[in-house]
C-alpha cells in the first residue's frame, strides 16, 4: 500500500521503502591466505586493522544488514588475543577470567531484569484492579453513597448491583477508563518511543535474523513499552502482555550487552545474549523456563549454538528464579493457570482433539489473512486505537466472559468444576439432589446455568475473533498469545461441555460405554479448554514443540501432553495447508524486513547468474580497485552509486576479487584518512581498507548476490509456485519482475539449484557460490 | 593398550586400529557449474548418473564416513524429479504425496514400534519380580514348606523370615540367580550379536554424526538387546536400561527406514529417523517425551534442523501414547517416579542444593576418569561380567537398600514421608507421641530407624559408586542413568535428612528462624534426593537443558525447576573443570571413532597446511586425471594406494581439480564397466566417474584433509594446551606427532585459524579452505 509510506508516525512500519535494502552482503570469507606463506602475516595484519582502527569502522548502520562470518572472524580474533596475553602478567590473566564469565554475567543481568519485569506483570494486574475498583467506588459514590468501604472491598459485587442507574454508570466508567487508558497508551508511544508497539517479536525475529534496528532495543523503547503496557492491558483491548514481554526482556539483554566490549562490539555475540534474553522473556510471561528455550530455539533465533543453549538456559532459570521469589500469582509456583485434573483421558477422546486442533488451524490461517489484510489498510493510528478500544469496551461490558480480565477468563476455562466451583459454567444439576454430587466428581446433566453460559460463551467467541483481528499490530504493545488462548480455551471448552453431556446422555453408545461408568466422571471440560487454547495458540503462531512446553508448564498438566502434542500438530498441518506463514513471519514480510526464513526448504532450481546483479542491461557492477584508486575516484564511486559495499579487486583488467569494502567504513575512513594506516596521503592514493578477507587470487567477481535479491527472488517464486498463498500484490509492486533486454520478463531458468546445503546458512552459501563464479573464458 | 586389539570378541571396541580412518571426505562441494551455461546440463547429467547407474555406487562401506553434502544433493535432486513430476498423471501424484509422507510414516512407525519396547520394560519388571519370587519360593519351600502360597502372594516377608538358614538360602538364591542372568546375558550377546551390548549412546552419537557401522542397527542387535536387557537388569548388576533402551529405538528407526527409499537410499536422510527415534527412546525409557527430544537435540544428534525437530516431536508423542496405552505404571501417568511434593522451597536451600551440585560434578569427573581407566584394562569379558555380577550379589544382598531394584530404590528415596508411608526413613519420633505428626507435615526429630537407614545409604552409596565404574561398559547391555541417579538420589536423600535435622534442632538459627515456622514442615529430603539425581547424572553425562527437562518429566515436580537448573548448572562447571569430556564423548575417544564434536569450540591457531596430507616427506598425493586414465592405471593406483577416495585432476600438468571419486565407486564401476556409462571400451580409457561436483575450473589440488587429519592434530594440541585432560597414552601411541625432514617433531604455528565459521559444519568447511587452496604460483 503506497499509502503507508506516506504515514509519518511510524517510519519503520511503512514497509521497505525506508529501509535501504540494498546493501551488500559480502560473507562466508574463506579465511585461506593462498598457497604461499606470505599472505598469513599480511591476513592477520588486516584483522588487527579491524580491532581499535579508526572509532566505527567495523559498525554498521541503521537497516542494514550484519555480516556475520565477520563477526565471528573478529570474535575469534579477540579471543585469540586475549588467551595469547593471558599468561603475561596477572591483570591480563584477570581480564581474561572476566571476559570468558561475561557471558554468564550478562546472561544472569538479563535474566534478573527480565523477572522484574514480572513486577510488571503484577502491576499490570493491579492496574486493573484499580480500574474495577475504581469505577467501582465512583458508581457507588453516586448510586448510593456511604457504603464506599464496602465495596471498596468487595469489588465483586458491583455488577450485581441493583438497578439499572448504576448499571449504565458501570457501563459509562468501564468503557471511560478504556478509552483513557488506551488514549494515554497510544500517546505515550507516539510521542516518545514509536517502536514500542505491537508484539516486537517479528521485529526481534529480524534483529536475530542479522537486521540492525537502532533503537528497536534501546533504554526508552524499553521504558515506555514497560509503562504503555500496563495501559493497553488495563484499557481492556483484546491483547495480551507476553509479545511485549519478550521484547522488554530483548531491550534489557541489548542494554546490559553494552556493559561488555565482549558483546557491545561485536553484533553476533550481542545476537547471542539476545536469543536467551528472548527465553527470559517467555520465562516470566508464562512462568515457562524450559517453554522460554524452547521458544527462543524454534520460534525467534535464527543462530542458535549449544552454547547458546545452555545461556538462554541459565537466563529463564535466573528470571524464573526472580519471579519465584516475587511470587506473582500467590502460591509459590511459577504457574499461571494451574489446573489439577483428577481423571485421565481416553483414547476416544482424541477426536475431538483433534476437531480442535482443525478449529486452531482453520483460525489461524482465517485470523493471519484477516489481520494482515487489515494492516494494509491501516492509516490512522491514534483514532484506530481509540476507536477499537470503544467498541470492545462497549460490546465487551455486557458480557461478563468478555468483560472480565482476558487471563481470568482463560483461568476459569482451564479450571474443572469442583464443590467449591461456584462459576456459572459449574451449575450442574445434581443427581443426589445435594451438593454432593461434585465432591464424586460424577458427570451431570447440565444445569440453565450451563446452557446460558454457552451462549454468552458463543458470543464471546464471536466478539474475541473478530476483536483479536483488529487488535493485533494497533500501535499499542499488544500481545497475541493470551487473545489466542482465549479464543482456543472458549471453543475448547464448549466442546468439552457438548461431549460431556453427549456422554451423560447417550452413555450407552459404544465408545462412551466402553471407557465411562455410569456415574463416574468421564469428560474433563477444562482439558479440553486447555486443549483448544494450545490448538488456536498454534495455528496463529505454527509452534509445536515449544508451544506444547509453554502449554504444559503453564498448567502443569503433564499427563495431558498427549493430546496437547496431537491438537498441535493438527493445528500446524491444517494451518500450513493454507499458508505456510505464522502471524510472525507474515508481519515480517508485511513490514518487508529481509528475512530469510531459516526453516524454509528451497527445492527450486535458478542459476545463480539469475539472480545476481548487475543484470545485463544494468549498468556495470561498481568495484574498487586495490591501489591504483584515488580519493578523487573512490569519492566519486561513493557519491554516484548508493550500494552499501563495494568488492575490491586487482585492478580493472583482471577483475580478481581481493576483498570486499562497506561502504560505511570506507567513509568513515575518508573521514579519518590521517589516522588511517593503509591511506598514503601524499599520492592522494587510498589504498583501499580490505575487510576481514582475502580471497585466493584467481577469483574473477561477476556480479553480487544480495539478501534482498534472494528475497526478490524468492517472492517471484512464490507467485508461481504458491497460488495458495495470499496475493502479496504488495511486493510484487515494490520487486517488479526482472525483465530481458528485449523488455519482456525473463523466463525462469529451471536446471541448477541455487540453494543450498542442509544449514542455517543456506543463504550465505548460495553467495558464496556466485562470489567464487569463474569467468569461463579463464 | 596393545591388549586391545589383540582382543578378538569385539572387533570395534578394539579401538580404531581395526577402522580404515583413512578415508578420504569430500564434502562441501561448491554447486556452481562454472561461468558458462553449458556446465549446467553437464552437471545435471552427473547427478543423473547418482540415481541409479550401478547398484551400490554412492553407498558407503562399514566404518567409513559418509559425505553429508553429496547426501544432501542427491536428495535434493530426487526431491526435484520427483516434484516435476509430480504433474504428469495420478499416478506419480501419489507418489509424490507417498514421497512426502514417508518421513511422517517412517517417525510414526518408529514410535510405534519404540513404544511397544515400554513392554519390554514391563517385562524387565516383571521378571526381576520373579527372580525374587522363585528364589523365596525355593527358601521357604526348603525352609518351612507348607506355606508356600502365602508367602508366594507376599513375597516381602521373605527378608524377614526367621532363623539364619532361610536367610543364608535366600543369599545364595540370590546370588545363584544373578550369576545365572548374567552369564546367559553375556553368552547371548558374545554368540549372535557383539554390538548389543553397553549403552549404545556414543556410537550413536557417532552414527548420527555421519559415520557407517554396519550392523549396529540390524535386527540382530534389535532382538538380543532387547532379551538381554531383561537379563541383564534382572541380575542385579548395578546399570539401568535406559541408554539401550535408545539404542532399541534406534534399531527400529533404521528398520523402518529401510521400507522407505527416501531414507534407505540415503544415509543423511537416514539420520534423520535416527535423531527421531533417539529421542522416542527416551521418551519411552522415562515416559518424558519433550525431554526425549531435547536429549536428541542437546547430547545425540549431529545435523538436527528445525524439521528434525517436528518429526522427532511426533515420534516421542507415538511413543509416549503407545506407553501410555499399556499403562506400565498402572497409574494412567507417563511419569516412572511420580512424586508429589506438598511444601515449596526455600531460597536458602539454593546452597544444599549447589553443594550437591558440586558433588554431582565431582562424582561424574572422578567417574568418567576411574571407568575409562578400566575400561583399558579390560581383557576377558565373559569373566568379567561373571565376577562383577558374583560381587554385586554378594555384597548387595545384605543391605536392603542395594538389594531392591534401583528403580525402585530411586522412588522410594524420591518419596516424601507421609502419614501412610511404611518405609524405615520415615521413622521419625513424633512430637504429638500418635501418628497424627505425619499427617500435620510438620519437621520431627529422627528415630533410630532413620539413623540406621543413614547407616545403611551410606554404604549403599559407596557399593554403588565403586560398582558402576566398574559395571559401564560391560559386555552385556548397561545403561548408565538409572545408577547415576541412584548414587545422586542416595547422597542427596542424606544431606536432606542432615539439613532436615539440622533445621529442626536448631530452628532458632537466623537461616531457619526466617523461613521455617516452628512445627511446620519446611524440609523435604526427597526433594533433595530428586536434586541429587539430576546433579549426579549431569556431572557424568553433562547435559543440562534435557536433563533437567527429562528428571522434572519423570517426577512431575514443575515447581522444583529452579533447584534443579541450579544443581545441574552446578555440576556442569565443576565436572567440565576436570576435563570437559562428558562419559559419552570419553568412550568415543576410547573407541577411537571419528567424531568430531560440534560443542566444542576451536580457539588454536593453526595453518591448513599443517594439517594437511601429504606432508613434505610423504609421497605424492594419489590423484587421478579426468580424461586420459588407462583401466590399468586405475587399477594400479587403487590397488598400490589406501586411500578411500582420489581428487580427480585434468592432468597432471595442471592439477586442476575438477572432482572427486570414491574408491568404492571406481571399485564398483570397473567391476561392472559394461554397463558404466563413461566407461569407453575400446580404448581402455576409463573416463572417471566424478561425483557429484563440479568446482571451478581453476583451483588447484595441494592436498587433503580428512576427518582422521583434523582429529589427530586435535589430539596433539589437546596434550599441549589441556594439562588437566587425562592422559591418553593410547592415543599419543596411535597418533604419533609429526616428524619435519631434520627428524624432530614439527613446531606449530600459531597464526592462522584452521577453523571455523559459525555453525556445526565448521570441520566440513576447514576441509574445503584446504580444497581450495591455490597455488600461490598460478
Amino acid at each position: 500500500m503506497e499509502e503507508d509510506s506516506a504515514d509519518p508516525y511510524l517510519p519503520y512500519d511503512g514497509g521497505g521503502d525506508t529501509i535501504p535494502l540494498q546493501e551488500l552482503r559480502g560473507s562466508n570469507y574463506a579465511m585461506s591466505n593462498g598457497g604461499g606463506g606470505a599472505g598469513a602475516s599480511s591476513s592477520t595484519h588486516l584483522l588487527d586493522l579491524l580491532e581499535e582502527p579508526i572509532p566505527g569502522v567495523g559498525t554498521y548502520d541503521d537497516f542494514h544488514t550484519i555480516d556475520w562470518v565477520r563477526e565471528k572472524c573478529k570474535d575469534r580474533e579477540r579471543h585469540r588475543k586475549i588467551n595469547s596475553k593471558k599468561k603475561e602478567s596477572a591483570w591480563e590473566f584477570t581480564k581474561s577470567l572476566y571476559d570468558a564469565w561475561s557471558g554468564w554475567l550478562v546472561v544472569t543481568l538479563t535474566g534478573l531484569a527480565s523477572g522484574h519485569t514480572a513486577l510488571h506483570s503484577l502491576s499490570v494486574y493491579h492496574s486493573v484492579q484499580f480500574m474495577e475498583q475504581d469505577s467501582t467506588l465512583r458508581v457507588f459514590s453516586t448510586g448510593r453513597s456511604g457504603q464506599w468501604f464496602n465495596f471498596l472491598t468487595c469489588p465483586a459485587n458491583i455488577f450485581t448491583g441493583p438497578g439499572p442507574g448504576s448499571y449504565i454508570m458501570n457501563y459509562f466508567m468501564f468503557t471511560f477508563w478504556a478509552l483513557s487508558f488506551a488514549f494515554l497508551a497510544v500517546s505515550l508511544v507516539k510521542v516518545f518511543a514509536p517502536y514500542a508497539c505491537g508484539s516486537g517479536i517479528p521485529e526481534i525475529k529480524t534483529i536475530l535474523s542479522g537486521f540492525i534496528i537502532r533503537g528497536y532495543l534501546g533504554k526508552w523503547t524499553l521504558m515506555i513499552k514497560t509503562i504503555t503496557l500496563v495501559l493497553a492491558v488495563a484499557s481492556g483491548l483484546s491483547l495480551g502482555k507476553e509479545g511485549p514481554l519478550v521484547h522488554v526482556a530483548c531491550c534489557c539483554g541489548n542494554i546490559f550487552s553494552y556493559l561488555f566490549p565482549k558483546y557491545s562490539k561485536n553484533e553476533a555475540k550481542k545476537r547471542e545474549v539476545l536469543s536467551a534474553a528472548s527465553a527470559a522473556g517467555v520465562s516470566v510471561a508464562f512462568g515457562a523456563p524450559i517453554g522460554g528455550v524452547l521458544f527462543s530455539l524454534e520460534e525467534v533465533s535464527y543462530y542458535f549454538p549449544l552454547k547458546t543453549l545452555w545461556r538462554s538456559f541459565f537466563a529463564a532459570l535466573v528470571a524464573a528464579f526472580v519471579l519465584r521469589s516475587i511470587n506473582p500469582f500467590g502460591n509459590s509456583r511459577l504457574v499461571l493457570f494451574y489446573v489439577e485434573y483428577h481423571t485421565p483421558w481416553y483414547l476416544f477422546e482424541l477426536f475431538p482433539f483433534i476437531l480442535l486442533g482443525v478449529f486452531g488451524g482453520l483460525w489461524g490461517a482465517f485470523f493471519i489473512r484477516a489481520n494482515i489484510a487489515w494492516c494494509r489498510r491501516r492509516k490512522y493510528p491514534v483514532l484506530e486505537v481509540i476507536t477499537v478500544a470503544a467498541i470492545t469496551a462497549i460490546v465487551a461490558f455486557p458480557n461478563p466472559y468478555t468483560r472480565q480480565n482476558t487471563s481470568e477468563l482463560i483461568k476459569e476455562l482451564f479450571t474443572d468444576c469442583g464443590p467449591l466451583e461456584s462459576s456459572q459454567l459449574c451449575q450442574y444439576r445434581s443427581q443426589m439432589n445435594g451438593s454432593k454430587a461434585y465432591s464424586e466428581g460424577s458427570d451431570a446433566a447440565a444445569a440453565p446455568g450451563v446452557y446460558s453460559a454457552m451462549w454468552q460463551l458463543s458470543l464471546a467467541l464471536v466478539f474475541k475473533i473478530i476483536m483479536t483481528i483488529f487488535t493485533f499490530g494497533l500501535k499499542v504493545p499488544s500481545g497475541l498469545f493470551i487473545p489466542s488462548m482465549a479464543i482456543g480455551a472458549i471453543a475448547g471448552r464448549i466442546v468439552g461441555i457438548a461431549v460431556e453431556q453427549l456422554a451423560y446422555y447417550h452413555h450407552d453408545w459404544f465408545l462412551f460405554r466402553e471407557w465411562c461408568e455410569v456415574g463416574a466422571d468421564c469428560i474433563t471440560p477444562g482439558l479440553y479448554a486447555m486443549v483448544g487454547a494450545a490448538a488456536c495458540l498454534g495455528g496463529v503462531t505454527r509452534m509445536t514443540v515449544s508451544l506444547v512446553v509453554i502449554v504444559f508448564e503453564l498448567t502443569g498438566g503433564l499427563e495431558y501432553i498427549v493430546p496437547l502434542m496431537a491438537a498441535v500438530m493438527t493445528s500446524k498441518w491444517v494451518g500450513d495447508a493454507f499458508g505456510r506463514e505464522g502471524i510472525y513471519e507474515a508481519h515480517i514480510r508485511l513490514n518487508g524486513y529481509p528475512f530469510l526464513d531459516a526453516k524454509e526448504e528451497f527445492t527450486h532450481t535458478t542459476l545463480a547468474r539469475e539472480v545476481m546483479r548487475p543484470r545485463r542491461n544494468n549498468p556495470p557492477l561498481a568495484v574498487l580497485t586495490q591501489d591504483d584508486m584515488t580519493l578523487a575516484e573512490l569519492q566519486n564511486i561513493i557519491s554516484q552509486t548508493s550500494c552499501n559495499g563495494f568488492p575490491v579487486i586487482v585492478s580493472k583488467e583482471s577483475q580478481r576479487l581481493v576483498g570486499f569494502a562497506l561502504r560505511r567504513d570506507i567513509t568513515i575512513a575518508i573521514g579519518e584518512r590521517t589516522s588511517f594506516p593503509e591511506f598514503t596521503r601524499d599520492a592522494e592514493t587510498f589504498k583501499v581498507f580490505i575487510c576481514t578477507f582475502k580471497l585466493t587470487k584467481s577469483v574473477i567477481v561477476l556480479g553480487i548476490i544480495t539478501k534482498k535479491n534472494i528475497l526478490e527472488h524468492l517472492e517471484e517464486l512464490k507467485q508461481h509456485v504458491e497460488p495458495l498463498a495470499p496475493p502479496w500484490y504488495y511486493y510484487k509492486k515494490r520487486y517488479p519482475p526482472s525483465y530481458g533486454p528485449d523488455g519482456k520478463p525473463r523466463p525462469r531458468v529451471h536446471n541448477v539449484q541455487l540453494a543450498s546445503p542442509s544449514s542455517r546458512y543456506e543463504e550465505d552459501e548460495s553467495e558464496e557460490e556466485v562470489r567464487l563464479l569463474d569467468n569461463s573464458s579463464l
